[in-house]
């Protein structure tokens, strides 16, 4: 560097970036602005990726109408979105296993990989995780992001783009199924065909469930449950006092005895009929999140030790829901029924169309 | 037999026992009469047990006073009782682990042990169980049953038969632990000091629980807890919206975090405060039986994965708790608080005893 | 019983079918006649079944080249074989779950029901086991055998009595499955082609394993395995010095890590590669019987947590397997090569042709 | 610092630290050397800690005695040691949970954190660790080192230096009896009355094992077993042809089923009978490493499902052993035999007396 040059030359760089990468900020209810979003610094084990896909989660849609998701609050402008895949634009020093133009899928979460709950490897309950999209973390529907690389997954050459951002929510059908000990000897029934009833159905069939049985109030969902491998569909009400009815409706759809149930709604019909359709000795596993408190029957299923399970996120999932979309064992393409561009004027639009539900299951962004 | 004399002896024999053998038979609320009670024949791989020790239990309690618990009525009069133990009287044919004269203590549920959940040793939870007391099956308030022998357990000479007949409800807080993996490991709260929670505190510390902390609204029955061995006893109210302070006090009272609670009551009340105060991917071991539908935060404790563990009753627990009371890792001496005669003026008198609670714990018939 | 008659007609009855009633009995190395087998009396609980198919398993070879296998001898004569399915001819009073004319797959072995084991569901270890063809008890290459009702299981219309028959090796297969926990996420070794290792196969990918590789000496049975489904096959010498070499053959073929490996052989040197080839954490499951005793590198695959898991026969598998048939996630017809008349003429043939190995897989009786 | 110098100073400072900090450091077979030791920069998440205690460990004397441990080598010269405990004397910047002055106990290995085994919670299988004294990292038989504060653990004020250091042994047991799944149900039989079996002793009943018995070829040891509270010692011979007449005398000194034997010696006799002692359906830990490959009996064990539990250092155990010696539930200091000041006259002869065994079970160094 005997003539100069070399520092504007980086500052121009910088610059040029900062001018460069955008990201969607949530600034106050349905209010997403597309502004300029500085990355920071490269470490020695991250990377720098170019986000080329990125679906619209339940939890992104709370923050966009509320401002807040269960106890997490968006106090200050939030980059939004994290179920996201993309290209490797720069590795760090230290980086090993992937190189500048693989394709990759994005777990979200970075846990401090230093307390009791890390080291027992169950990082997804790490106190300290930084998790994009869930204040005060920003997300990841930016032109691009900085990302630990032992987070971000290779895709095979037969897993496009859109699909690996799908690992995310496919993962929560992933922890959830092996929480629930899914295998070929689990009859299952889930509660609620939206996105993650209809991810759990695929879940527990590439987990070996011999018989799946789905129940919902919305034909239009049911249907597509049918389409993607229910063994039988139920049309319930939304009325608590039909539970006794429809159990028994339910039992005698699965024909069997009901091993583990997925309540993927969290209200007190649905989780009531889950508890009192399981068998004895079987699991209720609670993944929906609609109430934060329930009126449910839970002495006499505790004393028919049918256990409740609970949900939090996923740890170690990625390779396994990459291995699922290779193999084809589970075809997530179906459930991409939206998609938007990146700009300002798709972007509330996107997200309306996610929190309108209807025949919207999954909502996704090229970039 | 050409000449007479044996089918006559046995003719008396028959006879004597049935004038002998008397049992508690409940016929109405709160109506026990002690009456005839004429025995099954003994199987070939039966014993005949005379009782001289049965401890009064909670369920007990309920037909006593309604003629029903949970989902069982008594629907004609049925002899009362299960927590027993007694000497051997006679052996069926093909008994050779027993012989008259073995004092054992006698586990009372007999199951099918042909059903998937017997082949699978979740025994406790076969549909055909046949349990001392519980409706349409006799109990044990009797001088004399006819039981299987592989559910009697002989006792060893330091352990007395009213340690033997606490078998039964110690075998309640043997399967909590197991179901809950405690061990050395795990901080454990207890919620409620009645038996089952004084239990419950006892069986921890021998599965080597480091710390156990201990509710009630009742002093009385704290100091039983911390002279029992409590590491530290919280008096709290009936009221729901103390319960955010409690969990401060409680804990605080653990000083570290709490992996696994017991909620030994279950009211709304209990259970909250346990699934409050439970740590991230800790569990709630739900035994109390006191609400049939129950208003919990259920949701934000199972987006911890904080587990509920149903309980129903035990399963191969007799050995083990035969091997604390011979060892001393368990006295149970402490819990037997009132002692009563098997008659008819005391019979009904021990029962009101039991059911008026106060400074009773265990209150206990000597045969 | 006035006129006379009845009596006699039982009795007519009754030496009818000791006339009828035939077995194979194994009176000395390899020397079968088939000669009247007297049926002990049918229990309440019990069946009795027509046998229609019988397979011949390595441990029938066993005791018909060598009189003994394992630890068990055989002194007297005894009716051999153990892998059937039939017909039910008459239930016992009490039996409510079966009715004449009923297909049934018969588990063989009938447990305690009342030990330790037993009550805590691994009545496979039971022992007091009662096993078909396994001395000193009588086996099931009969017309007709009795047996407990609860370990008759009902066939669905699509699965054929020999595929009932085959139950039997799929259970071992199931069990060792279950045993070393494999599900979507467990790449598979299987040490030998032979009939048990190909069940392996099938079992591991109906249990979901994504990647299955298998080895052998045979080329014949190496490419039934290719044609069976198995990913990747290799063929490997008999001599020990190759191990490091085919190790690193083995490892390339899966890919990635090996988290479970089968050795269905049980030689110093299929045991040596599994425990060298498996990674640091996965588990060797030990079914084949070759040696008694073994030199292998036990400690430093003990130092990489490499634990080694045994397998005796199977507990509560039937409907399992059953499922697995019905479904048709699971095809065993192409295990089934060679199928013989139960007739004295044949008998011995058969038993010759399935010790003879080579391309005999699963020889059949057809009754 | 009125007048500059504050650069110098600071530089003093370093050459100071450069010219004191001092560790034995292995040049050669039984050659250790006391020179200066040269620390890497503390890290923001890294502690500074004064060594004040430090046992030497079988693994040290190997290295000692041979340069090499199982596949380790030495290469090139290595601070040895890897038992320790000592006081934090700096903390890195983001260092909250340790303070200076605070006495830690060191957990010797650094995990990556970032593979599939760090974050699936099998830490100890990550084959990036780096271990103290475990080539080619340096150990921590020095006057300071720096550490990841996140392996440094306070000690209550009734657990002194030298019972920190003993945490790294205790660990050990502490993971086998994980691994074992050691409680109040499990007779244990040990292998070995060394430093590491007498530990698995302590830790066995730490866990609550209600019955252990222990054997070995020298009587000194056993009587310290017995001192240290085995229920039972069983003096044995070197001959592989008394396993049988041993067997039995050992499952008479227990007394019922032997449900987990752990071999703290490694040898063909001791393994061979630990598989024949176990009980059906138990489990056999291999902790011992004295030889690589085995001759044993593993066949019919398998039989048995007695399955190999393979035990690697240890993962998340020092909060447990803290605990233990906190409350008194174990009691190392009669481990601890000999001692030795950290000075070039007594650090060869420190080794040379844990080589020398007899009476010698742990020797610690006072720094």
């Amino acid at each position: 560097m005997a003539h100069g040059g070399g520092a504007d030359v980086m500052a121009c760089k910088q610059e040029e970036e900062e001018v460069e990468n955008k990201a969607a900020w949530l600034l106050g209810i349905k209010t997403l602005k597309i502004q300029p979003y500085h990355l920071p610094p490269l470490g020695s084990l991250d990377v720098k990726v170019r986000i080329k896909a990125l679906g619209i989660c339940g939890s992104d849609v709370h923050h966009f109408k509320t401002m807040r998701c269960a106890s997490f609050v968006v106090k200050k402008p939030m980059v939004i979105g994290h179920e996201c895949a993309g290209i490797i634009e720069e590795v760090g020093s230290e980086v090993k296993s992937l190189a500048v133009g693989d394709r990759v899928a994005l777990e979200p979460g970075i846990s401090c990989r230093r307390c009791n709950l890390c080291k027992e490897g169950r990082y997804n309950l790490c106190p300290e995780m930084k998790f994009f999209g869930s204040p005060p973390t920003n997300g990841s529907l930016a032109n691009k992001v900085v990302h630990p690389a032992n987070l971000c997954f290779k895709l095979p050459d037969n897993v496009s783009l859109e699909e690996g951002a799908m690992c995310e929510p496919l993962s929560v059908g992933v922890h959830a199924c092996r929480r629930a000990q899914i295998g070929p000897e689990t009859n299952v029934l889930i509660m609620g065909a939206g996105p993650i009833g209809l991810i759990t159905l695929l879940v527990s069939r590439a987990f070996g469930a011999p018989r799946v049985v789905i129940v919902d109030v919305d034909d239009r969902r049911l249907s597509i449950a049918k389409n993607l491998g229910a063994d039988e569909i139920i049309h319930v009400s939304t009325n608590i006092q039909d539970v006794d009815e429809e159990v028994i409706k339910i039992q005698d759809a699965m024909g069997s005895g009901i091993d583990v149930s997925f309540d993927c709604v969290g209200y007190n019909k649905t989780m009531t009929t889950a508890l009192n359709a399981t068998q004895s000795g079987g699991k209720v596993c609670l993944i929906g999140l609609a109430l934060t408190e329930m009126t449910v029957p839970l002495t006499p299923s505790a004393a028919r030790e049918v256990d409740v399970i609970g949900i939090f996120r996923y740890r170690n999932t990625w390779p396994l829901c990459i291995k699922f979309l290779k193999s084809g064992k589970i075809d997530v393409k179906p459930l991409i029924t939206h998609r938007f561009r990146f700009s300002q004027e798709e972007v509330e639009q996107a997200f309306e169309t996610s929190a309108g539900g209807g025949n919207a299951i999954k909502v996704m962004f090229n970039l």
